[in-house]
């Protein structure tokens, strides 16, 4: 979870046409990555000023100066481009907050979804809102979250390993006791941002995991 | 919360125009929500068949069998026809199960709402859905769910009279910890139902109350 934050990057110079050999060397797949950073970028700042209805393909390529034609071979159409920004943000190293206690790095992480969650543009919540006009985006969507929790275990097992829950936790289960509210509150219910919202989430998933109501196997008696 | 599950009515015949005076007798007002209840209706059937593309005005007139500028006069827009969707989904007797323990309420809670997020036609997520689309409809979803979450408050209150929770519970986000765990799996994280989710999520959250998670005051020390 933690979705990303990916802030637009300026807009790039021109790039010159496909035809025209590039200016100096690179290393192979440099040009490549580097149409894919630009279009990428142009992609998020298109969104976050126009949201998705004023996205086109056509716009995307004027803003990171590559042809439209590039645009449409690679990408086919808006929703092949936001799925290509959703994969590219977990190319990345970020791994979720270490502050020493369940409750503190739920805190940590939370205060992360909270403030990717009310950024200005609104490029997160432009993202997801995306995902409910385009399969291909909502497949990406899906596939970030599963990174983003899926690296957020290791928050769950520090916890087990410091003695702070038993063994067979569920650490996918708590990790989304613990996140949901943010995202029901501030995507679903558009409620405002409510400060204390991040500590009182995590707070009440860690008291439910001492509880034990994430312990496995999930039926009663077991562990 | 517990989502409205507004089941599409068969087309009714077609609507005589306006000119055309009822054929019985009816109380005052009578003719008005009949052809409301037509028009909604046919939103549903045409939003549960083609989603918030394939909705137009245009549709849901023919559908309704009503004049397509009696729905332009009186609800303007798609947006305009999804707002009053939801503000008609309010409009019930709904009340929120009462099975004599707090878990046994939040469970069954649950059930309704994992019932409705993934009932075919899928109309509930069609309309989350179409909030993101349209600031009408997004305003109305936030009043239905407001609506809904105010009536759920006697789940928590009956909790306090029995003795499971203190006096000062904060009922409101006791219901956010038990509900959003099945929005965020089935609306956004978009996983394949879990039979056990409902209970699993209403445990949790008894667990959390039960620990002192929702006492007021929020800060340490407090109640």
């Amino acid at each position: 979870m933690a979705p990303p934050d990916p802030e637009p990057k300026p807009t790039p110079k021109p790039e010159p046409e496909e035809t025209t050999p590039p200016p100096t060397r690179r290393r192979p797949g440099g040009r490549t990555a580097r149409i894919r950073t630009q279009v990428l970028d142009a992609v998020l700042a298109e969104l976050g000023e126009h949201g998705f209805d004023g996205l086109t393909t056509d716009a995307v390529a004027a803003r990171a100066g590559v042809h439209r034609t590039t645009v449409y071979r690679r990408w086919g159409d808006v929703g092949g481009l936001l799925a290509d920004v959703l994969d590219a943000a977990s190319d990345d190293d970020w791994q979720p907050p270490d502050t020493g206690s369940l409750e503190g790095d739920l805190t940590a992480l939370n205060d992360e979804i909270q403030s990717a969650l009310t950024a200005q543009p609104p490029i997160v919540t432009a993202l997801i809102a995306a995902s409910f006009r385009s399969e291909k985006a909502a497949h990406a969507q899906q596939r970030l979250w599963e990174d983003r929790y899926a690296r957020c275990e290791i928050v769950v097992n520090r916890a087990v390993r410091r003695g702070e829950l038993p063994p067979h936790t569920d650490a996918r289960r708590l990790l989304i006791a613990a996140t949901a509210p943010l995202y029901h509150h501030l995507v679903l219910l558009r409620t405002p941002p409510d400060p204390q919202l991040p500590a009182d989430a995590a707070r009440t998933a860690a008291l439910a995991a001492a509880a034990g109501a994430f312990a496995e196997p999930r039926s009663a008696g077991g562990s």
